[in-house]
């Protein structure tokens, strides 16, 4: 099977040898921290060092099992005030999460350049306050977008005004061209955003990492939350990721990922070019794992005969609240082989011919 | 401090340096495994192994982040058809969930023998039929006591019958003296009762992996929901674990475990034989980390000034959903050293004489 579906990275972008050692030095190092009970915002020197990285006190730097975890805990907590504005389309999981907890949803177009702003101010206009917008602005899931700095300006303004953000980051420094831009984060000196982000992407997804970056207040509310869930997160995973820090492996490590993912996106560009230019409209992001494809045909049709081919990918309507991407498509570049890539996108190309 | 409240292992407990060889050999062995996403279920040897140790099809073998989070999952799951049935005292975090969940409670008493099985027969005999019960059959937290072998049949029966029981057994393996009790689960075949263990008193707590062995459809609905909530559970512990149980280590430190934890609990009898004999009744548990104490003082108030004088417990009061246990407590004797448990229970009975 050549997986277009998976969002998640190359066999070989996980430092095995690596992390195996870390993981052993982080147990030698501070094994009865490590292996205890500990604090439920988890493995302190972690949370310092992204307090650091951030600039915030270490008491705004919750760590969980993956950021999804965290995802739910904002949501069970905030959505009472008011309903969840998420992106159309966006990430899938929080969406199964609303949908569990039976929440309010409102949703906001995407466009070339991110969440529709311009949708968003006349959304607020009409007095309306959201509990929560939750935004991935850089290398969106799944539509590989980017939010423009005038667009990233305007959310950060509104968040000062009150609105309260929740800018999912996973992906940005995941970035193999190009500028970073502002976090909204940066941009609203961290008023009323929380940013997330996680080592899903850095350096290994299995280790389940994720961290917030919160108001204080907001801060110990989640933490009860947390401790009435798991008492404490699972602080070896943390620990190891500190090591793999503290021995200087992770900006030489996230260089080498940018270099197996750059080829990877390069390859599904130039395939898509030679094999459907003209045939169909895709998104060309600077990083991250996904582009968007928008294609004449209707995308859960064409998966079932993909898969009879030993294709997959995530058809669009999937990222949709209330409808949506029929004709779309996410495809994920981050998993198969160049080679798996080129072929790939000639059968899909051969079954849009059919 | 001279801590009687910490529900935690000694830290020579903790066999650091094997854990750390382990968490190395366990990415070495199986690292793109380890470090990927994977089964929501949990890592796929460990599940075999506990699967085989409870006869059961590895699919209905569920691994969490921790076992409490799985007891979270269960809560939100089980309580639309009718209300929890605790034991009162109980493990305090499942009560906060319930409370959080503001689910229906409905408690049954704990006395020497466990659970008061007599008031479970009056209860369904009047027709009413919880969406759960919720018990800690084997040295329970807090009070250390045993369900007997009698009542475990007869709980196992309604089951059989239809009731639903969680039962919760971390602390099974942790036995001082005595015979084994069957498992309810055992007794009932499987049937109606899920299991619930975790390795946080045979191996470490840090590590955070629970377990359940639940129904099988009941398994493929709590695995939704986890999905939902963390994609994977941290895989980097459970590897770490059976690379522990592989390499032979897993009876050989429960059995040092056992004994270190035996010294201590002998230490707190024998203490509070000398201290406070004919002046208040406590349990002898066979097993576990717990002794509950009745004593002829609000707790509330003598825990106040024990911890004036650095000696924490846990009152009685916390364990219980709807009032009680006010001149109780729950003691620890897990954590502290022997001659710090013999300091501390001299502190406690001076202050009682004071």
């Amino acid at each position: 099977v050549i997986s277009f579906a998976r969002g998640a990275p190359a066999p070989e972008c996980l430092a095995v040898e690596l992390i195996a050692a870390c993981a052993r030095d982080a147990v030698e190092r501070d094994g009865t921290t490590v292996l205890s009970y500990g604090p439920v915002g988890g493995y302190a020197p972690l949370r310092e060092w992204i307090a650091d990285r951030h600039a915030v006190d270490p008491k705004r730097v919750l760590l969980t099992n993956g950021s999804l975890q965290g995802v739910q805990f904002l949501l069970e907590l905030l959505l009472s005030h008011g309903p969840a504005l998420v992106e159309a389309p966006t990430y899938d999981r929080p969406l199964k999460q609303l949908a569990w907890h039976a929440s309010d949803v409102e949703t906001m177009p995407v466009d070339e350049e991110g969440l529709d702003v311009d949708a968003l101010d006349s959304y607020l206009e009409h007095g309306r306050m959201p509990g929560l917008v939750y935004t991935i602005p850089t290398f969106q899931n799944p539509s590989g977008r980017t939010l423009s700095l005038e667009r990233r300006r305007r959310l950060a303004q509104h968040a000062v005004d009150g609105l309260l953000v929740l800018e999912d980051d996973p992906y940005g420094l995941v970035r193999y061209e190009g500028e970073a831009l502002p976090s909204i984060f940066e941009l609203a000196n961290g008023t009323n955003v929380i940013y997330s982000s996680s080592f899903s992407k850095t350096i290994s997804p299995g280790l389940r990492v994720g961290y917030f970056v919160l108001p204080e207040e907001l801060a110990t509310r989640v933490e009860e939350i947390a401790v009435s869930t798991y008492i404490t997160p699972a602080l070896l995973s943390q620990a190891t990721v500190m090591e793999f820090i503290r021995q200087g492996h992770f900006e030489p490590n996230l260089e080498r990922i940018r270099g197996l993912l750059k080829v990877r996106r390069d390859a599904m560009l130039a395939a898509l070019e030679r094999e459907l230019g003209g045939r169909a409209t895709w998104s060309r992001p600077e990083g991250g794992y996904f582009l968007w494809i928008d294609l004449p045909v209707d995308t859960g049709a064409l998966l079932a005969r993909a898969e009879a081919m030993g294709v997959t990918f995530v058809r669009g309507s999937d990222f949709f609240y209330d409808g949506g991407g029929e004709r779309s498509a996410r495809l994920a570049f981050s998993f198969a082989s160049p080679s798996e890539i080129d072929e790939g996108i000639s059968v899909l190309s051969a079954l849009l011919r059919a």
